[in-house]
């Protein structure tokens, strides 16, 4: 294969799009090409999980995962922009700079893996990993109109990883087809040898379809492209009926994954209830922190058994469904002058809170030209078999191409 | 799989489309349901060839092509329209009417398989037949936003069907994703059972880029998607190289074909230079047969023998190319009331004379809401291997999906 000049492109797209923020020196190899989310160590490079804290924190061995890249014959061409401590979905960064979203200069990427997004959506790497926490690969994954999977929580190593929350954290590839996510999760999980990706057939699967059923506000766009996925897949012979997760409550929830977030962030960064403000953390990202250090144990303990709740409650799910399928964020990629949508994690949580594997899968541009996505979401441990469904959705909607001004 | 009622949604959605013509009442079957262009024999259905004069003939066996559809299992729910005597590329049918472009009804469908086009995309059969004598196959399916295969001539068999040109013409099937264009083929040309459809690797593969360069004029649209899919295959590792059929000339092999196509249809039709004009031939019909009839043996067989030049010479195509990659149609779907463009088989007919297999692929929509195709073109009997590429093509660009209006 004629590799595109990933090198070249960097030097070409970079200063505009700010994905990349370090570069290694390292000569392309015939694996593949991967950036690595700021979080995760990369021998040589700085590690600041977006925090000017960590600006001359330079790590001094790989992560696991680095190393497994390496062992597979890919190469890794340098770290990516992320929000500020993986806490926030907009991946404009005080210290680090704004990541612009290549289908619009004024849209996010969405984040907290948003480098990632634009990174691949670019075409300036093959793949990227990000880090999952409530939805940070997927939805920089569905802003940026590429293919992210978060694998099942653990199969993929963590070690060498800040942390935002050490219990929902975990890294997952985003590429720009369902083949390359193919290949990386052979490398990140260590699968050994890369056997051919086969499509799911539908005929006879039992879908799940999760809309939100009015309780999140899907844009027109979104709704339309869903409904016609669902409208396919039962011409394909699945037999889809309405799910909704058990246990799991929009604001609740939401509020309880943010607590652990928080909660364990501030562990990470050394903020305390009383204690004086570390430097180099954002007014906004130190302020979540040390609300989160403020919290009453009791209030931190309700948090950790609603998300224990969920997750145990997630496993009867399978007895009535095969998989299911969501929209992967309830809009599209908004603005970075737009106030932040509350609900932007309502369908991507779950799947954190319960350890499922989940790929988000491109499904079209809105009419304005914004990239849409859906998501399948499978049983704990069947990343296999949910790529399996993600690579057969790519098919019908086909591969997201090179954003106006990106092309090879 | 849960089959889609075709007969409910042909009553609820043909009276507007008027794709189907006749129908038979036979019961739905296991296999895939057919629709058949209406000069294609289907017992006791009218035989009209989009005619006037045919409209009381009525078929009194199967043509073979039906035979092998009821012998693979498959069910034949009715005859759709077409342009009259597939002369022309609208489909807006003096006596059997107009056939709406699911996509937009102020536009055609194209021709002279419109119906077949208008069906397939509309979601009321499964697969349609058509016939390709400059491009009647490919075109419609490139309006109406469906997959289309043209066959290597003589590899279906051509009795039962009312010619245009007997020297041109064969049957292919039109359908909305390539695995059934897959199935089709395996029933019209009696491949025997259906093995799995393995798309082809572009790695390493050797394909011409065939733009017109200059002498045809692209839309900004199809230019734009055209250049995309060329990008994209030389990213997936393809080699590319600039392609010209050789001998073919644009004007020159049109007015050949058309000449050709205009004297074997007036002796199919009885028309002569001096005798008298037959009963049911629309005005605009009969005089380009009429004008057929009556050039000189001297001029037709200079249109003959070029026909033979330019299929002669395709045979050196192969030495430096694996395939060949081009545009449909030179424009988008237009509407009824625009002047027909004159350059609408430029791309297509190359394949016709040279007896080529060539698929046309649905490439998204335009702007404006328009579908986009591209066509594949391979080596005489290479039907299979053109399958496999289109395939490929197919999994880049994504499935049509219903028009607005037209769920399942």
């Amino acid at each position: 294969m004629s590799r595109p000049d990933y090198r070249a492109r960097i030097a070409r797209l970079n200063p505009a799009l700010n994905a990349f923020v370090d570069l290694t020196n390292e000569p392309s190899r015939d694996g593949l090409a991967w950036a690595a989310k700021s979080n995760i160590a990369v021998s040589g490079l700085p590690l600041t999980a977006g925090c000017e804290a960590y600006r001359e924190r330079i790590a001094v061995s790989d992560a696991p995962v680095i190393e497994r890249i390496r062992n597979s014959g890919g190469s890794v061409l340098g770290t990516v922009n992320m929000h500020e401590g993986a806490l926030g979905a907009t991946t404009d960064n005080e210290a680090y700079g704004r990541t612009l979203n290549p289908w619009s200069a004024d849209l996010t990427p969405g984040g907290s893996s948003g480098g990632s997004g634009a990174a691949v959506a670019a075409g300036v790497c093959d793949v990227a990993l990000g880090t999952d926490t409530m939805g940070s690969v997927r939805i920089p994954a569905a802003y940026c109109g590429v293919q992210g999977h978060k694998p099942t929580t653990g199969l993929v190593p963590d070690e060498g990883v800040v942390p935002l929350s050490t219990t929902l954290d975990h890294v997952g590839p985003l590429a720009r087809d369902v083949a390359t996510l193919w290949r990386a999760m052979h490398v990140l999980a260590d699968w050994g040898e890369v056997v051919p990706l086969e499509p799911a057939q539908f005929d006879g699967l039992r879908i799940g379809v999760w809309d939100g059923a009015g309780a999140v506000d899907l844009t027109p766009a979104v709704e339309q492209g869903f409904t016609r996925i669902i409208s396919e897949l039962k011409a394909l012979g699945a037999k889809t009926a309405t799910f909704q997760p058990p246990i799991y409550d929009y604001s609740r929830s939401r509020r309880a994954g943010l607590l652990i977030s928080e909660v364990e962030g501030a562990k990470e960064h050394h903020v305390t209830a009383t204690g004086p403000r570390p430097d180099g953390l954002s007014d906004t990202f130190y302020s979540l922190l040390h609300w989160g250090a403020r919290q009453s144990d009791e209030k931190v303990q309700a948090a950790y058994d609603h998300i224990t709740d969920v997750k145990d409650a997630a496993s009867a799910v399978w007895d009535t469904f095969d998989f299911i399928i969501a929209p992967t964020a309830p809009q599209e990629a908004f603005a970075f002058t737009e106030d932040v949508p509350a609900n932007q994690a309502d369908f991507t949580a779950w799947a954190d809170f319960a350890r499922l594997p989940a790929t988000a899968i491109y499904s079209g541009l809105s009419q304005d030209g914004r990239p849409l996505s859906v998501q399948v979401i499978g049983p704990e441990g069947e990343d296999r078999e949910t790529l399996r469904v993600a690579v057969a959705l790519e098919s019908v909607f086909g591969r997201p191409s090179l954003p106006p001004g990106f092309d090879w």
